[in-house]
């Protein structure tokens, strides 16, 4: 079902001539597949099987989906139901519930011989949202970027996660882009190797330096002064400026302050949750322990072992210099500030 | 070419009937299989290939595929070419070196028509010494162990990499032994998987409870305060105590250090080398790439990107307790102490 791809260079989903187009992540690295399609199942099943992963991409192609089934059908009720199925695609993921809710709202305020043009308006707005939020990203850092910085990060944080150049990865294009000769060192990030696999891939096309390291391999790299920042993303930012990252980032932080490296974090200010007081208060999702003791089908540790899979690392706030969004950058005093006026 | 096994518990070598049996480690953790052989040839693969490995065992069975090779022949100058020739078998390792050294001696002053005797008798020496000396950091090790302490490692320490129950693992076994009720927690050592692959499969055999975890969640489980002390092994000890080991060292070391661990590392006294005057000084092996970009011969990252490959880090001595050994447990303050009384 590949077909010549109309997306634009760092970009992971498009809207092309009624039909959708997304980058199938689960070939990658080895195989570069553009999926098309005008059937809203397809996109549920590439959001079950991890073909479109990355939060903020996971919303975007829901809203799409729901939109191509809108050019079909513009029966509300049939609506309804395709984004009620689509709300059982992934349990975790915040910007999914918070596509659909956007598309919901529009679905019952709009008459319904108007819903293949304001449902298909409405996801194209969530994509270019996404899309401009990565380029203020991608502008706030560059005060965090010397002109030969050498970068450390971990996951995958770049088009492949959103609509647009992505959150950390986003600073780091922006750079590029600006002359600026940086390198990247990408940590990859087990038990899924998103560094590996997904980071590696998107820089390859980029022509921007870089290297992978096995994620134990940082400390030693900071140790010897090979690294000028880190920069990662965020799965959610406490009120008091806790981290909840991938797991990987509490080593890098420890790494960072040990000698000295500023550490930051990249992400829309939609991230933070003012609601969590702080970091111990957010649930860390332990996964299932075969992804720990097999690595892409291969089993690499003996039949019947327990294995202890946390997904995330807490990042006290401490350890964190500033807070990259679309509005700038924050440092994390400044974090209760803003909440109390409402922000 | 398996065998049923004469090996007992926790043993990875051994001599029977003019033979050698060794545990084919290339096949762990899936199977296992015991060959037997007098050909010094088979352990010369062995040992390249890697089914032996770990410094001190790689030295035992160089001597003992020398021995029997002595047993049939008892030309001087043959047994010298067959020492020649372990010799290449792998570069790095001092001990290798330092057995065949021991076997040369022997073949140089003895009558030819005593070689297959005293040839056989110092290799099973260097395999009882070696044996003993785990025994002794074993019992040494039990003043960090508490009745109940949860011990976190990295790579494999255990019987498969020495004549004996190991370094940092023998003193688990031995904790096991007294009835102690230690849990183990091993990082999974990318990017060679020595944990997930070979201490799993070890500590399952010995019904020791204990769990696989990613390196990177290490940071975090020590931060939750699930880990009460942390034991590893050396590759080489300076003079002022730094330690160079595995790569993923260091981030445990950083980890400890941040919320109060104990932090000790377990090796036999002759790791120590005191023409050493710091880990600065010790260059660290780079390996291929390979090995970061495929796991198990699976590829996990796009082919021909870059990959960094540092096989070991460097714990500076302000972040070590303790170094466990044969002799008892030093402080790294006691080291240049040491070194000037000549030890």
């Amino acid at each position: 079902m590949s077909v010549e791809s109309r997306l634009p260079e760092r970009r992971a989903i498009g809207w092309y001539d009624g039909k959708i187009q997304f980058i199938d992540q689960g070939k990658l690295p080895h195989d570069f597949e553009v999926v098309e399609t005008y059937d809203w199942r397809v996109l549920e099943a590439a959001i079950k099987s991890l073909s479109v992963r990355g939060a903020p991409l996971i919303g975007i192609a829901a809203a799409l989906a729901v939109a191509a089934f809108a050019q079909k059908s513009q029966q509300r009720v049939d609506i309804a139901n395709v984004i009620q199925q689509l709300r059982r695609t992934r349990p975790t993921a915040v910007n999914l519930f918070w596509a659909l809710d956007r598309m919901n709202t529009v679905l019952h305020m709009s008459p319904e011989a108007d819903l293949a043009e304001v449902m298909l308006k409405e996801a194209l707005d969530i994509l270019q949202d996404d899309e401009a939020r990565c380029a203020a990203i991608g502008e706030a850092g560059q005060d965090v970027i010397e002109q030969s910085s050498r970068i450390i990060t971990v996951c995958n944080t770049g088009f492949l996660a959103t609509g647009g150049d992505g959150t950390a990865l986003s600073i780091v294009y922006k750079a590029h882009d600006l002359g600026k000769e940086v390198h990247l060192t990408a940590c990859e990030t087990r038990p899924l190797l998103q560094g590996a696999r997904l980071t590696a891939w998107e820089l390859q096309q980029s022509r921007i330096p870089f290297q992978v390291i096995v994620d134990s391999a940082a400390a030693g790299l900071i140790r010897q002064g090979e690294v000028d920042v880190c920069i990662i993303g965020a799965d959610r930012i406490a009120k008091n400026g806790d981290v909840v990252n991938k797991i990987g980032s509490y080593q890098l932080a420890l790494a960072c302050a040990r000698h000295n490296v500023p550490y930051y974090v990249a992400a829309p200010f939609s991230t933070v949750d003012f609601d969590t007081p702080n970091g111990e208060s957010i649930e860390i999702e332990y996964r299932v322990p075969e992804e720990v003791t097999s690595v892409m089908g291969v089993k690499v540790a003996p039949e019947g072992i327990k294995a202890l899979n946390p997904a995330f690392d807490l990042v006290p706030h401490e350890l964190i210099d500033g807070i990259i969004t679309e509005k700038g950058i924050y440092r994390v005093s400044e974090f209760e500030e803003l909440s109390s006026v409402g922000e």
